[in-house]
């Protein structure tokens, strides 16, 4: 209780100093100061993933998310918080994930933990037993042809490259063989695919993720650690002619009606042009969706809780958009983006926040019609308002797949980049919990974003003078 | 062995490579690969940190740690490595560390985690019971005065600011608490001093650290977490002629005989010109070591095992020092500092890692006689080659704690600047272990490292054009 009177207080102290006309920086600083003093947002994250964790599409604590984060944002007195329905993708796992290695002697009786890639076909019941071929690329298969194909498990293990300083290149060339690798192996004959998961070579976690049939024939597929798949290679070196036994009871359903989750702060001045800034409400079933993107969802609501806090009126509509399905199928942003272009809404500008409550490093920004390089252009006019607080990074680049659905309205489009260096130790994973989130670093992410959201919603996207 | 081969022949074909004169940057692109591929500190601080825990000066860990660096380096087919002897601090914290509350009701049978603070002398047996006077400030001490705290235990309550963005700025305007909380509250009468642990408001630990008497009057002095601290705030708001039960049986003891390590390679064209690189090799007993300072340790061994794995064989000579005895004393740096005056050794670069080993920033710049503004702009001339690496800070600054002893010697002194916001989650405590060091922010801080040290032996340190 004591806090709650500092808070206000402190808020109606500067509302009334917001009267008269700050400094941009000035501005900035109290964004941070009240951040990092009285932020919410890490309570709203431990909330979000501790009372509903693994926030699958159609699952049932996808759909306690969208009341739980509906409340949050109602009670911050925003001028509006609503719910927009969508349909979306409805895939379970199930209750059975086994690998088991057939071999001999020493490989009789290993198994590896493995976890099904969304939206897998699960294998018939009681399993499929199989050779196995390792391959690294989808190029492969070609190459080796039905005739060393067929019948069998393939194997996908090419390895993240650390080379790349930042996590996402190496992620982005390892993608594939997650998301084509079963419909490209089926093609050939095969009868089911593991991926070795997209995590550094140390890394002890299975991870889940995508994947998508573009024919008829569909095969299951899996993805098995970083540390696991290098135990198999190895494995098979030494018994190229062990088998496999896979049983997954993953299966789809049909789409069922959920919801993206909106508040906003109408703008004073042009209330006509739209400043969103988002992240996912749904998340992967394996963790608790903290990282990937519980953090990215309680940013969101904490530029509005910020502007409130701080008594910003601002010139321009603020709309915090929480995006359902965003990890198989975007069907939250697709509707959210059909409907903006029905109303003729006019979004000048989407953030989205979808790299994990890390350290704020910067942004990226992408657009057509060379509404990038417009916004580039202010995004380097302020860069110095950013280096005090060691954000130092804009450049081109894309923004987030819920946001970029707007990309045809002429909306610039931006993605918030935190530090790279540990999210895909917890991507997609078990490990992907609340206690894996720093409070600090995600506190200064949620300043970050609410002092770029504060100088778009005073200068509009436009030319700099 | 198949990676020692694969690096051993990629070594070589390098060390043709380099025959050739490369550019910076593709050298620079060279050091990043071969450590996110091959690098081995990650490796070192798993021996360092589980062989050697808790190496606090003049214990037997410290010394078995100075035999482990040292052979790490002689591993490495340096020119020289060896042990400077120096004569270090001996503190130990004996067995017995107890604080318990004697309240009324609830507060009988509290009972705090306590740490004492290094240096401390311990109560007399069977502990000391007082009140407890709660400040926020040695200044506080002047006006409460002899009347009010002659006869109690003084807590000493002021948190970390969280509106720093520094974290070490938080750090640096608490430490007085700690360093001085003891000296000044015993003239006034204390007997005993109860500091709140340097750490951020969720924080369990109770950190230890550095205190320092400047009289004969010594009384004895420890931590709690600031989460206890915060409990103790609110029982005294309840309570305030509550007694504390404090017990300790750390003690001092004459210096003994430690070590530097130290590795070098030689110059081939000014081998007069030395550029050190270093951390401390000593830390205190609560935790391992990890962030501080074994991280600072292996990315300074770091920097020679990756010029000799890539054959480059540096203009300037290139040392690497791990001082002992930084936490308590910093009598290996002093050491080193004045052989190094009394051998007429040139040092051109110090650089200093003891910030932890998370994701790299920068580098701060400070030094005499404008040696400080020649190296700022050589730092700024070679920025660009840092910005692929996510690399953005050069700024003025404090360097280190151990080669700052060499600042009269006109010598630029560099302090590696990691990012800031997880540091003191873990400093000086229990929570201080390796599994809290991130593998791929470790290495890149050493790449980060070794790139500059690169560049410092190709060019020295001379006003560019």
């Amino acid at each position: 209780m004591k806090l709650y009177r500092i808070v206000s207080f402190s808020a109606l102290l500067l509302s009334q100093a917001v009267g008269a006309q700050v400094s941009d920086s000035v501005m900035i600083r109290r964004i941070y100061d009240m951040e990092l003093e009285n932020g919410q947002c890490y309570d709203h994250l431990r909330r979000l993933c501790k009372e509903t964790p693994g926030r699958l599409s159609g699952s049932e604590n996808a759909e306690r998310s969208v009341n739980l984060t509906r409340t949050m944002l109602e009670k911050m007195n925003l001028d509006t918080a609503w719910l927009q329905e969508c349909m979306v993708t409805h895939w379970e796992r199930g209750d059975k994930e086994m690998l088991k290695v057939i071999g001999k002697d020493d490989y009789k009786n290993v198994s590896f933990q493995i976890t099904a890639l969304g939206g897998s076909v699960g294998t018939p019941a009681g399993g499929i037993t199989a050779g196995v071929v390792m391959v690294d690329s989808l190029a492969q298969l070609k190459k080796l042809g039905t005739e060393k194909l067929k019948g069998k498990i393939v194997f996908f293990n090419r390895p993240m490259d650390p080379k790349h300083i930042d996590t996402f290149h190496a992620y982005g060339s390892c993608a594939d063989q997650r998301v084509w690798g079963a419909d490209e192996a089926c093609k050939y004959g095969a009868v089911g695919v593991i991926v070795r998961s997209m995590g550094y070579e140390n890394d002890p976690f299975a991870h889940t993720g995508v994947m998508i049939y573009k024919t008829d024939t569909m095969i299951p597929a899996g993805a098995i650690s970083p540390v696991d798949a290098d135990k198999l290679a190895e494995m098979l070196k030494k018994q190229p002619d062990l088998q496999l036994h896979l049983e997954l009871s993953c299966r789809s359903f049909p789409d069922v009606l959920s919801h993206n989750v909106i508040g906003e702060i109408r703008g004073t001045e042009h209330p006509e042009e739209i400043i969103v800034i988002g992240g996912h409400l749904d998340s992967w079933d394996t963790g608790e969706g903290a990282q990937d993107d519980g953090a990215g969802v309680v940013q969101s609501m904490e530029v509005l809780y910020l502007f409130r806090q701080l008594g910003i009126r601002p010139k321009r509509t603020i709309r915090c958009v929480l995006f359902m399905n965003e990890e198989n199928g975007s069907k939250g942003a697709k509707q959210y983006a059909l409907d903006a272009k029905n109303k003729g809404e006019k979004h000048i500008v989407a953030i989205e926040s979808d790299r994990g409550g890390l350290a704020p490093r910067g942004f990226s920004v992408e657009g057509e019609n060379g509404i990038d390089k417009v916004c580039m252009k202010q995004l380097q006019q302020w860069k110095h308002l950013f280096i005090p607080y060691m954000v130092h990074i804009f450049e081109y680049g894309g923004s987030g797949v819920d946001v970029s659905k707007l990309k045809d309205q002429g909306t610039a489009l931006l993605g918030f980049i935190p530090d790279p260096q540990r999210y895909f130790d917890m991507h997609h994973t078990a490990n992907d919990t609340f206690e894996n989130v720093n409070k600090r670093e995600l506190e200064l992410g949620s300043a970050t974003i609410a002092a770029l959201v504060y100088l778009f919603s005073e200068y509009g996207v436009i030319n700099p003078q």
